[in-house]
């Protein structure tokens, strides 16, 4: 087999986190997972959404959105059509469950944290690239609440990373690009926490069905792959 | 373990399967899981969309709606507010997916399918009561279009069935009602094929992630399920 | 005259009314006017709208709505368009008004009965049919709320039910059916009570202008359908 | 009984029609009913819409507005709502239908006829005052139709008019202006032709239900009403 | 230079201020600018926006809209469109701090004014024409809250007048019509107040761009068409 | 006067012109004056609206849009809230306007250029940026359209650059940043091309009204300012 991108089946792409990529948000990272490349931010706000009053809880909230030319062809600007797809509300949703699955809302205290997911080039596996580097403004928000005094004990509880996997040619790929993944038989997302735990799976059959021995082996392909994502999550997270 | 439905843990609720529901659809089922009750009905639409001109395939579309009082508290009603929720979105896009998975769009000639999910009463496993009516209610469709002389050979390829699968107090339970799945603290929902092939697995975390092995005590949970499933509709279609 | 139904020009459809159809609503009726079906539902919220503060009385409010393919030709779902027709509008303003005028809404407390009308099966009248058997659901409901101690006193006045009456061949027929109704000349829908009040009449010149003694005969046909609507509708409460 | 405008139970509002209001229009038409003033516009345009080709038949479709402050209290502006209320949908189905039984639409040709009624000042009566005034611009919109070659026979069958008429203090009125309107029993519409049949009947019970020899009264009253107004739509067409 | 008007360049067309042009906005005036007409109110509310509670002052915000035949071709309404088009808005938010512009919103107190200019007849110019018809209107509109008591001391700072100015066939012109506007190479309106300030200068160069002494030129023109306009906006209000 | 930035009245920001920035536009630039930083693509696009049906020429479309937390505090996401603002909307208007006045329109054929220019991070002058930026992104999709042999001749007629002045403390500034924006007396946007003529001029008095010889003492400045703006996108262009 030999994939598009001349990887190996089990080769992430190059993958590279920056923070503090804008200067105004509590946490900011610009995420690549090769040519794709995500502008992450976490914004705080005190208060807390409606059908949460009374808790004692914080809450976590996330947006997804594509520039317009972040694609090979342009796509219609959903501001401009006056809403969004199903497929961006199905990631955001996606990567709001992710994301609160980091933290103890409990000790969030009434503050809301609203995740940015903005994609600026697209190359395939936006949504994992999102969750990865989203992951790590969110280290760096929890890092500004602590100096402001919004929070007394830290609400992490473990980080989560993304990776797509998915059936190519027959075999098992890790970390599929555009074009891998508009040719693959069958794409997978993972999600996973550091302690070796899912917190998502999301496999489709693009083409044939797939057999519980793919799946097995989709599975233990992902998991090597997040395994040396948070490798880079962490140190990134040790510079500086 | 005690479900609070004081099921097995590998039992299915009762399913009932009643078709020709309503008389002016191609094809019309309600579906009932438990308490959970769906009308699934097929539109014959000749045509495709856009994006498929000149491909000289067919297309299958679904759509999915929950009646405002079909839940515990009333919903306020998706027209009225103007939009379809994230929820309803993902709901709709899965069950399409599943749906095209039975078909060889090639075989269907320019034609649409639209299948219309909408939820009469719900308690837990709408999406997968969804996908496991539709299915009926697309065989009695493309009766019609062959009696109608719209296709020529068949376009169905396999049965495709649907059940969603937990875990609940530690242990892997099957087909979970609204009460189970509220207190789940996993949710798995599984899509397979009558030839044993997946066509979507979405597994979510609600509480602590999941582990391998949980993930497939609940996969071979989900087998058993839609094996049964396959019977039931295999019977439903053998009536009359 | 042949009406295309063979039914006489004062014959009802058989007219069914199914309570407790559905289980969670506080009252829930499956109402069959021969193929038209819809399901009524009533559902209490505390509270009353903004505009209503500090009044001390009680709302109403109905909401309508049709499965896409309740109708010989598949309709597109409003929640997808993101709006509601014009007709659905003006549809379930007057069920709004029809319902209100049954009740005393000083006796309803600072509460709103939310009424959903939607039709799973459309053959002519669903609006006299929503009417008719939201009316039963609204006993039901106020029942479940004295059994729950939210009112102290009926707000029930009387019994509302509609008809539909039309020319058709130039003679007044009764209760038009979808066949009936796109021939007819005129279309009049009537709303009373069983004390022998109007709360509506509307009616529409399709083709010709109809004049007085078409309207008396048209009105008298009228009163005799709804007397034997209001018998129904008190037989099916009195059953358990 | 005295009425708060001082008329007699049969005394209509100073009525005023003013031609040629607005330049750009084929027809325009300022209508006064009292205090109520809306400007009536027929726009030509070439062409008919998608369910109607094929037909050989022309269209017509009417729109209704209200400037914010046309009423005592400041509305909110539809097009910053981004939606067209109930109520405005209503009346703008009833005006459409109403102008459309003004026509042989066979004799229009593929053109169609846009009504827009927009209400400068509201003082009750709205809709009968835009349907009144704009079938005098209509009239004025076929002529041009005439100069232009864009018909060859006459399309208008008879005049329509419209009036409302009501309950107050138990007996029957003709001409609610705003004060009677909120405050009668019963509020009925009647759209008529000169030729004396009805066109459309609306009538709703604000207070009371309304009793056969009350519906009887209103009705007679509203002809006499419809008669004086054709007469002042003739007058204001025979000048110049 | 021969203007399509046959006006001089630096001739306004003839301008008309009516007064309390309808009965209920507190401010209400009919302005126009030869063919343009416009009608400006004024509605005042008791209480601020969100964004300024605390602050102690007032708030103004202003609404524009066309009825869609006041121009050549009908347009499409926008509340029927379910949205304003960016023209529509970006003339409020003109005519909005234009008009801001004349007051001290200190002196307010906490009251909201809402400025609603509506066109009845387009001919060039509504916006300038709006921003001149709105200040009278306001005027009219701080007397009544004055004579309520609504303001203690007046809010009024200056006048505010508008006019546009262009280049038509290489010479500046004042006040340009549809037909002069069409072909003109530049458009600037000029906002002014009586004390000789300028509030807004806004040019386009629709066809070449425009040289600085072409800007002076029509700079001095609008200065003196202005001045003419706060003339007739004074002797509006000396009347009555 | 001493600006918050520091810099001399007549001061620049740096300004940092990044070409291919992304890369599947056919244009993009990153662009940053100081802290502001916009991505500007240029997207080719075969055919032409309607309106232009017919015309041979072609056409420039603009979009803006604001990341959530480019911004001090974090906006609301358009496509979230299902429109656009009326100051995004002023701000795309005023992109496209300009863009198009740097072209020929008849040389570009029936093809569609879409402006996309997104903010990554706000300090004031993001419309003036995106102008600059566009203006270089549009230069590179020329030549890629050249080299795919869609244009014949070159419809690039200038260059256009885009620079804020405003009055701060009495004195005309060069180039505002948030901080001087936000307390300036007067902003004026100035669009010019480079041979020295006026594309746009849009100034608005935020506090007092200004006076003619503060215009041109503001005028001046941007002059000075695009002529350095058109030496730093020729250099950009220059490179490579």
């Amino acid at each position: 087999m030999n994939r598009p991108s001349n990887r190996q089946a089990n080769q992430l792409r190059p993958i590279k986190i920056t923070r503090h990529y804008t200067k105004h948000a509590e946490g900011s990272v610009l995420v690549e997972f090769g040519d794709t490349k995500v502008i992450c931010t976490v914004s705080v706000e005190s208060g807390i959404p409606r059908f949460l009053k009374g808790s004692g809880q914080g809450w976590l909230t996330a947006e997804y959105g594509m520039l317009p030319r972040s694609t090979g062809e342009r796509m219609q600007r959903e501001s401009a059509k006056g809403k969004q797809s199903g497929r961006t509300q199905e990631i955001q949703r996606l990567i709001g469950r992710s994301l609160r699955a980091a933290l103890d809302l409990k000790k969030l205290g009434e503050n809301t944290l609203h995740i940015d997911c903005d994609v600026i080039q697209a190359d395939g596996g936006t949504r994992t690239a999102s969750i990865t580097g989203a992951t790590v403004a969110l280290v760096d928000a929890l890092s500004v609440m602590k100096e402001r005094g919004l929070i007394k004990s830290d609400p992490f509880k473990h980080f989560i990373a993304a990776v797509s996997v998915g059936i190519y040619q027959g075999e098992a790929v890790l970390d599929l690009d555009y074009l891998e993944d508009s040719k693959a038989e069958t794409d997978l997302n993972v999600v996973m926490t550091d302690a070796g735990g899912f917190i998502e799976v999301q496999g489709t059959a693009e083409g044939a069905p797939f057999q519980s021995d793919e799946l097995n082996s989709m599975l233990a392909l992902a998991k090597q792959g997040v395994e040396q994502i948070f490798t880079l999550q962490k140190q990134a997270l040790a510079d500086q």
